[in-house]
């Protein structure tokens, strides 16, 4: 399990910050995804450290001229790290922000003077509710991007650009998924945050939101909490390991006595009614073990959403479903619930992929958004081989392993392209 | 709201046993289904009281020839009547199925010695499991209707010859529907015991198990008790009538700010995330009020499965849904849930409809399987106007409101074709 995870490191957002401590780095610009239950942070950093001198930092000796000949831009070499705290600590991401000096660094290049404005791009309902916010501690403005939006540009970024990205999880065992981009849509992208969106995936910007469900990831903690007062996600995620669910769901053989409900193909084993033997037995609460409540309800909220996926899957004709968001966490319960709900419905039609970097889809959407014009410099875009569709800013494709990779911990080694106008390497003499 | 509703006296297994002793009948026949967390019967009665001597009773005033002129048949009027008990209380339905003398009364006429077996058509899961219970308090053998079979035959039975059976719940308006019997098919059913199963429904006899959730009446039920130590279903259900889910409940509103999601369509006040809030807010289970909480369970539980079922009607093209089983109970806030889901997610295209006796369709489809042969008499069944199906017993149509006809009680006052040979006369006379 341990070479899909992203990095425990990433979990915590002290942890987080230690690890931005530790890498040594300094972010050169930056994107944001502040949902309901957790904020997730993308920002790509040249890995120098900020010179204390009027020395040019290391970062200068990456500065290359873009292959193809094209002299009004720049080659960064770099590495984009993800981050993420809860939406009820803001004030500890506040602190990791204001620690980073964006306002010095370069994070958005808009301002010439220490004093102007500084942009991020930011998506999520909290971009809208926090703008306040941040502007007042930080000085910063939150650039807002459309939150489907984002979240099918990180998708289709990570598919197309990154390797060994998604994976099946099928019999406890995953598979990465060799993915051909002349292939890739349509799909259905189901991104399962505090609620659960669901999206259509036609293309690069093509999309259309099909559906979604509010019993998603807030739904297992807000209830996982009342049940079991287990603290945080990965707190019930770890109990619902231990668990059974068998001691609290009602099963087939339940109320079969034991029998199999073949006649509808239901095994004895078959979940009838999530939380239905509740109903039956003298006990309370306190007597059920809080590991079991947790599997149950880790297998009624999985079950539900892979079922709600292949159904919508179904009625659009797709094949492939994308699951992100930060529900899953590499935890194979979870994986296997979802496979075989998406595998029991669709009869084997249809199959569902988990992401590497499923929590930051929205985070790396935002920062894809990006452009060249108003700011100076640009994030990873794809180029395609034939068509580039972008000018202004390059990440290699999948299969130049060399340009595009994933290290160990998660973050995503990369080159931006950016414009000769952005003045990274004077920015950074500043700090 | 009165109007609709299956008498309260119905709800409880001791007001149903007073029920039956203050109608003075006497069981003629009855089928019983039993599932994972209600017992539900159906009980056709004469209305006859039991003579204490040997004189005829009254019963027998009401026996006629079949008007059609067939000789082998007699007509018996009475009323069909609807009783419920837990099934984790199943001693409950012993004794009152013991106090009903069903060995005496003729509730099945295989026997034709009083020391012969009895048997009753039974169906759900507990017809499996609770076989032995039955042979060895009662005597009893339970002849297995299959569930699927009993809830179509059951619901069928219900929209051809029930007046005012189904009606629609929208903006809190309750309005019956009329239903024309040569476009009544194809519909969903979708039957909320403690799972859910729906069904396609093409004709009688002609239908297939299309879906189902384990997130139904159980799930309620359960996790409710869990949650609020309510220790009755009406209990929970009654408590999130005076509840208000946006204690917990994380609406779109407190991710965005306040603001709707426009772009996608949803109002600040839409849910995003069921039971979201309890992530962020320093309360554990005991600072919520249990209202509230019954409140945000019942409204997650009938969203979903509304919209489960909506998909499951768009995949196949239907228009109709018809929804059954115990967990509405006529209850406003469940059936305007369902009906707003349903309405939203199928853009208006689909209709919640739902029907008065919504927990006994298996228990009627049960009953609706007494065949002629073997047995002697048989329940009721729809005699359709051109091609009768059956020529053994009849109940006649919605429109000749004299035979068939639901008093206030929720009972049916109907009619039964029995075989000659069926001696309920004699059976009755040795009460």
């Amino acid at each position: 399990m341990e070479g899909g995870r992203i990095d425990g490191k990433l979990e915590m957002s002290d942890s987080s910050s230690e690890l931005v401590k530790q890498s040594g780095d300094e972010i050169s610009h930056l994107a944001i995804d502040i949902g309901g239950s957790l904020i997730k942070i993308v920002y790509f950093s040249t890995n120098s450290k900020c010179s204390t001198n009027d020395e040019a930092p290391t970062l200068s000796k990456e500065r290359k001229e873009v292959p193809n000949g094209d002299l009004n831009h720049h080659i960064l070499s770099g590495r984009l790290f993800f981050v993420k705290f809860e939406t009820s600590k803001i004030e500890d991401c506040i602190k990791f922000l204001s620690s980073k000096k964006l306002q010095q660094c370069g994070a958005q290049c808009h301002h010439s003077h220490a004093d102007d404005k500084i942009k991020i791009k930011a998506t999520g309902g909290g971009a809208f509710k926090f703008t306040d916010l941040f502007k007042e501690k930080l000085g910063i403005t939150l650039d807002k991007v459309e939150e489907m939006e984002s979240l099918v540009a990180g998708a289709n970024f990570l598919l197309k650009a990154v390797n060994r990205e998604a994976y099946t999880y099928i019999g406890g065992q995953k598979e990465y998924v060799q993915i051909d981009q002349n292939d890739l849509y349509p799909y259905l992208l189901v991104n399962i945050g505090s609620g659960v969106s669901m999206i259509k995936v036609d293309g690069d910007g093509k999309f259309q939101r099909v559906s979604g469900t509010s019993v998603g990831g807030g739904t297992f903690w807000g209830l996982g909490k009342l049940l079991t007062k287990c603290q945080s996600f990965d707190e019930l995620l770890e109990l619902s390991h231990q668990g059974n669910n068998r001691v609290i769901d009602m099963l087939v053989g339940d109320i079969y006595g034991g029998l199999d409900y073949s006649k509808i193909g239901l095994a004895s084993t078959a979940i009838a009614s999530s939380f239905g033997k509740a109903i039956s037995e003298n006990k309370e609460l306190e007597d059920y073990k809080p590991e079991d409540i947790a599997r149950s309800l880790l297998r009624m909220i999985s079950n539900n959403i892979g079922q709600i996926a292949y159904l919508n899957a179904l009625r659009f004709g797709l094949k492939r479903i994308f699951l992100g968001g930060f529900f899953i966490r590499d935890h194979a319960y979870t994986m296997d619930t979802i496979s075989v709900a998406v595998d029991f419905w669709s009869k084997g039609e249809a199959k569902a992929m988990f992401l590497r970097h499923e929590g930051f889809l929205g985070a790396l959407g935002a920062f894809m958004n990006y452009k060249d014009g108003n700011a100076d410099l640009c994030p990873p875009q794809l180029v395609e081989q034939q068509t580039p569709k972008s000018s202004n800013c390059i990440v290699d494709r999948i299969h130049n392993s060399t340009r595009v990779r994933e290290n160990e911990n998660g973050a995503i080694d990369c080159r931006l392209r950016v414009s000769s106008s952005f003045k990274i390497y004077d920015e950074v003499k500043r700090c």
